[in-house]
């Protein structure tokens, strides 16, 4: 499949657009491209404009409220409660992250639970926000069940991703973003494109089998929490996803487990919910509120070089840090545009034929 | 190798007579025993009283200060920096986790970082601390380097376990408890009792190449980080062991990297340390600060329900909750009493010996 390159700001200038067809305010519009293309940046192609599409659907199925009047609903000096009032996540959880910021600067730490959200894009993004203000960034979301925890059959759990962003001195900033599943969806949608299967450890079929059909999802097949099987420790992957799922969703009011709203706005909604909306998890630290921060800083500078200096195995240049590829991927694309698929380019195409934009 | 079976007051009260002989405070001999025995009570063999005369050895060779002066050295609304004064971890943690729920108590959340402290027991225990108050209990600690980052060849990162405590209305609590590795040493030192072979995926030999031996570490070898290898995400439990090194050492000021003290006292301390001691990070949520606290906890024993009640796969009777397998344990070792191997026997007489104890 061929790629075609685009430049950063015609994406920006025309994911704006969209945002702001769908009726959303000129702000909210600004900071859902910001939050999109950070990820195409950042080279996690699966959360950038390839998903613009789905937003607009989820809107079209009034399942996403372009115009939210998202507020706190309960608050301590530490603590904040936050209905999106079924916005786009896009929007909620930087302005969650804002508030966690601003909690920070007075209590030493500030934590947000979010419901009644939607898909809040790249965790990163959110955690990152912490940095300009010399505070380490958590962030975390739920998301519908694609997961079997071990020993379960039933997908019980989303990829439920964590991103934690700690500031520096003269290296740049420690970012790690994951998911709590061994693989992610995008990379079996990539091997479905190729015809190559799965590796061992991935997926397992509908009755729990281990499997290397790349397409089992489809078949009712589950994707495997971090670590596999049990012999491997997946139930602690199973644990991560579950405290992901708890923090977002059973402390701010939202759904959780198998009750979580799926992003596809064809998939029926779960029956008897149990909460409202997506749920979202946000934390802002002072590294300042525990010791000062230039010390902090600078240990973070010696933490990070030590890392990439330890020896690399055989065949291997170096040992990475968490947030360098997706660093690098930024550096190069930001001067070399950003590569989009072909099917992503029809749907922005046919979602410029629909808003009669230019693209 | 037989196992004897030891009543639990048998082993508590000779365990702070020890702790009494080294010169603990009988405020701090209660506790540190308290925190060793809920580890054999929960079947974590390889952090209770097994360790007793790891700790003794510590004293002997000065690395633990029995009588430490634990303080504040820096804090905010939420947050607090302790210096452990070089106590036992096992009396700095519980000491941290009640300032962090004083805090909560106030601020809605409490977070305190630990410098200069020893091994500090299971994570879970220091979570646990929270559920009385209607909170959420975070605990997490570094350890000395035996686990290869994902390309590495050299030993960077400890077992670096996590512990997340969730209150619950009629279920039993969610307590996860889990080291950042694929498998932790203790599972490895059973294999080689048993001349058994680890799984691929467990370990990896002195250049960086995977092996089934289970002896490797005694070799030069390392521990994985859960996910094993790249194909099954290893960069993402080499991301969390990373997490837990930062929040314990590089916020409080303590050793982090291949800098923290060893736990066996005939290992050199690293040179050149980069800060003071082992480092501990615990946190307490109260979940009013959020929701409701019967709101939340009567979501929280609908979590439980349902997930318990997901499809097993086949030859699984169910599907489990973090916490069930310790609370199974706890329940029959209640009744039943604690099993010790031959080893911990004779290690706990030479104790007796030592200190001129019955046992």
């Amino acid at each position: 499949m061929q790629n075609m390159i685009f430049s950063v700001d015609k994406l920006q200038k025309f994911t704006q657009e969209v945002f702001l067809k769908m009726g959303c305010s000129p702000e909210h519009a600004q900071q859902a491209t910001q939050v999109l293309l950070s990820a195409d940046l950042r080279g996690i192609d699966s959360h950038g404009v390839a998903r613009l599409i789905g937003y607009v659907r989820l809107w079209e199925a009034e399942r996403v409220n372009a115009q939210p009047d998202i507020k706190i609903v309960h608050e301590t000096p530490s603590t904040a409660t936050i209905d999106g009032d079924r916005g786009l996540g896009l929007v909620i959880a930087p302005y969650a992250m804002k508030i966690a910021i601003e909690k920070a600067k007075v209590a030493g730490t500030g934590w947000v639970a979010i419901k009644n959200s939607n898909h809040y894009g790249i965790a990163g993004y959110h955690s990152m926000m912490a940095l300009e203000h010399d505070m380490m960034g958590i962030s975390m979301t739920n998301a519908s069940a694609l997961v079997a925890p071990t020993f379960s059959q039933e997908r019980m759990l989303g990829t439920n991703p964590i991103a934690v962003a700690c500031p520096t001195n003269e290296e740049p900033p420690f970012v790690a973003d994951f998911s709590t599943t061994t693989a992610a969806n995008g990379k079996l949608e990539i091997l479905q494109r190729k015809e190559e299967e799965a590796p061992i450890g991935w997926v397992q079929t509908k009755e729990g089998h281990p499997t290397e059909d790349a397409g089992i999802l489809k078949k009712g097949g589950a994707l495997l929490p971090l670590g596999s099987d049990r012999v491997h420790s997946s139930h602690k992957g199973y644990c991560l996803g579950s405290i992901v799922d708890i923090f977002s969703a059973v402390l701010s009011g939202a759904n959780y487990g198998p009750w979580v709203p799926p992003f596809p706005s064809y998939v029926p909604l779960p029956e008897n919910p149990v909460g409202e909306g997506v749920g979202h998890f946000v934390g802002a630290m002072r590294v300042d509120a525990f010791r000062p921060a230039e010390d902090y800083k600078n240990h973070m500078d010696n933490w990070i070089r030590r890392f990439r200096n330890s020896t690399p195995v055989e065949g291997q240049k170096k040992v990475l840090i968490p947030g360098d590829p997706e660093r690098e991927s930024e550096k190069l694309r930001r001067k070399e545009g950003i590569p989009l698929l072909e099917p992503v380019v029809k749907d922005l195409q046919s979602l410029a034929d629909k808003f009669n934009l230019e693209f």
